[in-house]
């Protein structure tokens, strides 16, 4: 069978004939750009072949590449097929790289009462007077210690098993794991004498992009590891959709395994750290969207992205972590966060339960933005939630020179008025390459200030300077010189990008207008907004209401809760009473389809507008835009 | 590798080197006698190697047979080590044979109420209006057809994984099939279209001996297909120690297997005389003594075998049937009858159910006879039982021409009393081969009417007869002249065969008496003496009363139960209100340890008479024998 040797790593792998230079890839644990879904679409995972024979048809797949690019072996690793001993070089553009993740402390506090305790028994050895079970014995045991009556108590037959053994290889002293199950409990594991202080449990933010895993002490909740990882599925398509239709096509159970993989990756560097076994760890937490769970469950997501959009399951998921393949001790529970609908899912309860604001009797907002977007609007009394797709440009995409958040990248940015000179910052203070979301809501924001741009996003080409010009098809603005970058080109913002993004932010706060309408709440009313997720935590608040991203309040009022997901699943692993909570607030969410919502679009059409057509929900932007004028004339 | 050809069948199989001929005979599915557990002590897996040569220690085990026999081959299986291709006889008495087995239709009635149910669906399909999850959509169906409420049903993941295709492919039209759980319901079931009438249940009597199934439609509770069949445990030791015996030696997942393979067989057996898939075998119910259930659990049972005689479980099992290893429908459980103790096992506590004893005001006493016995004493407000060895004396074994109730074994007998010719009847209507336990009864009975043996049980050599005589070493009786046996032998039994009947029937005896005592019950306060068992389904009960192996009561009072474990396993498997009292009745039987009991030694020395020193407590057989003295003179 041929070999594919991948440069500049040199790592080889043996390929089936006929399967593709990024399936040899996956094998050799590249995870490579497959923004498409292997569909030769995105052109992304562009590779060079430097010797031997394969196929590519140049004739479909050829228009990305120069003429030059290709007589050099230029091809895409997802249409390219083996069929010879090829060596490969994957250029740095199409690997993924590890991006920057949110990973906070905790701020919020919570109940200390998990789900999974021990309890730690001296027994009686049995005698011809007292010749009880062995079961029984341990049973009245854990009810002498103060736990629950024995007749409350399941014990798996797996367990059953151990307890002869573990018993008299302990002189009776055993600890003994008990978890609560529906109408009970449940004795999970038995050990051989005093594990009190080893009992661990792990929440994960399953995201689409990336992985999350707290891990803690469920002795005293203490944080003992922390790691984060990205979602290993990334090689079979970068965004949601993707990687549906990739399952679709027989693919469901690579991604599962993919989704368990950068999971346990992440569990077991995180044990590491923590110095600790992963037998010891008790239970699994896990907070993702509809997609990303029904995945990792292996159940079919394919109804969820085809009229009339059904996932199978939306109330919480209790399983044995082992059988979907988590490596944890051998009878530890998975508890998966529950979900309002296919778009708004277990992250988004995450964060709601995060942010307290089903609690309160203040109305909050919650925005969480990423590709797609997801907004809930309530208190504890009611809510309203919807979802949309953002588009790639907040995130970088489909702006020339934006990027993801990954070294490189302006994260940064703002304008001297005067000399129209940039100062920004980049993510590892290296060269720029690009610029991401946080980077480009300050440029829109800049623009917007220093009147280089009007209010429907033009860029004034009147303006009689250097970093204002007309680039192949489009007025652009030069962030940085060729000189000053990384790339070897000049990093510049277009007016397409700007359309672009202007597009991307309009949805958003469309969003947040219509369930604003359908409660019949206006701005003032709103006393918290809450960002969740990476992109919230990074981005200036004022710009992004001067960009009219999300609708004007008081900037006190704004907050991001950092990664909610991975918040919220670290307070329902620490707090079991939570948890009953969460399938009564997934159930009092409702879910607001915005394409059957006519007043969305109007809203839609309004949003186009930096920030708004209508400049009084905006009073403090009217009135910066006013002193902007002014001062240009 | 050597092969062994095993004779008369040619069967043949490859044998490791230095493996036993025991071994090989057992991977070619030949289940030899092996009464001591393949120790070299019973003789009873004696072969003969026709070719080839083999290790076998004559001078420890030879001594089985005469130098002739060895010198053409005789050797112990079990002791036999293969070194080199050899063919291998087989006697017929090596074999163990299909042994009669008591299957009758039940003459008990119960509530049809089974523990598992099923629900035809025709659910309306998702639109955009009413786009809620499929598994939501199944469980309010549920609920709207008379089923429990959505939040009560548990529904596992591998279920959750198989609802979109099959409501899909059903056009929404589907049969869910639910089970009652500790706290609530599961759903175990989903399939397409109406299979409301493919639903069935398997009640399995799990002898150390044999194993019975009952199949049944759970629509009606009708008996579609009963099978019986040996343990195929028996090629590993005879009697229940033998078993635990070899699984100290690491035998457990092999003894384990045997006994998931013996049901599985006659399952399905029973599957196919009903013309019905496994697949829809929703339930398993289980009733076997407590060391066949450890071990069908492969649950250790070694510690019931050593002081103090613990048990690892008493109390009722629940498991998936498939993670046991039978063949039945992916998620059906199975639910193991409770045990009193280790001897007291959930053969009894079904013996018990199927009596009835448990709900009765009146006092009765349960009585099953095997190679062990075990005896309860009691009504609905207590319960005494105890155990003990009866010997194999009273199932053919220990007596010269005694046997198992195979073909040929002589059942019944009488004798004249003039001529003192007996009549007897063999199982099949074939010659005598021998004499099984129910004929031996008959045959006490009839010597001491007969006055040919005294109460001691010594033979009357005064009495000038071609039958009586001095055999090799003790006076015998001559049952069949060798010309109308099968056997080519005079068939008799010895004043030392009487001797061991004896013991046997006075630990009987005792165990009953040491129970009255305990409870201060006279033998007229007893309503009804249950005999459970095949062996009990066999006896003439007056000459059960006779020869002392029950308290005397009139014999109306005595019925049989007959397999009383797998009536118990039928009714709990039909009606699921039967399976709560089964804990409790368990729990509410006291032990009595007979070794521990002063009284007992005493009873069983005063039991050691035809039927009892105390001739008060048998009147009817005090006055017969008087008949009997006076006729004779």
């Amino acid at each position: 069978m041929p070999t594919v040797t991948f440069l500049p790593g040199f790592r080889k792998v043996v390929a089936e004939p006929g399967s593709t230079i990024l399936e040899a890839a996956q094998k050799a644990g590249l995870h490579m750009n497959v923004v498409c879904g292997a569909q030769g679409k995105c052109g992304k995972c562009s590779v060079y072949v430097k010797s031997g024979t394969f196929d590519f048809d140049r004739e479909k797949y050829g228009t990305f590449f120069s003429a030059e690019d290709l007589d050099s072996g230029a091809c895409l690793a997802c249409q390219a097929y083996v069929t010879d001993d090829i060596s490969v070089f994957i250029p740095e553009n199409s690997i993924i790289q590890e991006q920057k993740i949110l990973i906070e402390a905790l701020g919020l506090e919570t109940v200390f009462n998990p789900a999974v305790w021990k309890y730690y028994l001296e027994l009686a050895p049995p005698t011809l007077d007292d010749p009880s079970p062995d079961l029984s014995r341990l049973l009245f045991g854990i009810e002498k210690y103060g736990g629950p009556k024995e007749g409350m108590i399941y014990v798996p037959l797996e367990v059953i098993r151990r307890i002869p053994k573990v018993m008299r290889d302990s002189g009776w002293k055993i600890t003994a794991t008990v978890t609560l199950v529906p109408g009970g409990y449940r004795l999970i594991d038995v050990e051989k004498g005093n594990t009190l202080d080893r009992i661990y449990g792990v929440a994960v933010d399953l995201g689409t992009t990336t992985v999350v895993v707290y891990l803690r002490s469920l002795v005293n909740g203490e944080v003992l590891g922390v790691a984060s990882n990205y979602n290993h599925q990334i090689s079979c398509g970068e965004d949601i959709l993707s990687r549906v239709n990739y399952a679709r096509k027989g693919g469901l159970q690579k991604l599962q395994k993919l989704a368990v993989d950068s999971i346990n990756t992440a569990i077991t560097s995180a044990a590491n750290v923590a110095g600790i076994d992963r037998e010891d760890i008790y239970e699994v937490v896990v907070a993702g969207n509809t997609i990303m769970t029904h995945i990792l469950m292996e159940i079919d997501p394919a109804y969820m992205i085809e009229e009339p959009y059904v996932p199978v399951v939306r109330r919480y998921l209790t399983s044995a972590a082992r059988r979907v393949g988590l490596e944890v001790q051998e009878d530890a529970g998975i508890f998966i966060f529950p979900a309002v609908s296919d778009y708004i899912g277990g992250d988004i309860v995450a964060d709601i339960l995060a942010s307290g604001m089903a609690e309160s009797e203040d109305v909050s907002l919650l925005i969480d933005i990423g590709t797609n977007f997801e907004v809930v609007l309530g208190n504890r009394d009611w809510m309203f939630s919807c979802a949309g797709a953002a588009g790639p440009a907040l995130e970088g995409g489909e702006v020339r020179f934006g990027m993801r958040a990954n070294p490189g990248a302006i994260e940064q940015i703002s304008l001297d008025l005067v000399s129209l000179t940039p100062a920004y910052r980049t993510i590892n203070h290296t060269r720029p390459k690009g610029i991401c979301g946080s980077g480009l809501i300050d440029l829109l924001a800049e623009l917007l200030r220093a009147c280089i741009i009007d209010r429907t996003g033009r860029i004034n080409t009147q303006i009689a300077h250097e970093r204002i010009r007309y680039g192949t098809r489009f007025p652009e603005f030069v962030i940085a010189w060729k000189d000053d970058t990384d790339i070897g080109k000049d990093i510049v913002i277009t007016e397409n990008d700007i359309k672009n993004l202007i597009m991307s932010k309009a949805s958003v706060l469309a969003a947040c207008s219509t369930l604003m309408n359908q409660a019949g709440i206006s701005r003032d009313e709103i006393s918290h907004i809450y960002f969740s997720g990476a992109f919230g935590n990074y981005i200036n608040k004022e710009n992004a209401i001067i960009i009219g991203l999300i609708p004007e309040v008081p900037g006190e009022r704004i907050s991001t809760i950092g990664n909610g997901a991975i918040e919220g699943a670290n307070i329902a692993l620490l707090n079991r009473k939570k948890r009953k909570e969460l399938d009564e607030i997934a159930k009092r969410i409702a879910y607001i389809e915005l394409n059957a919502e006519p007043s969305f679009m109007d809203e839609y059409t309004k949003s186009t507008f930096l920030p708004h057509t209508d400049l009084s929900l905006f009073p403090m932007v009217e009135e910066m835009l006013n002193e902007c004028r002014i001062r240009r004339g």
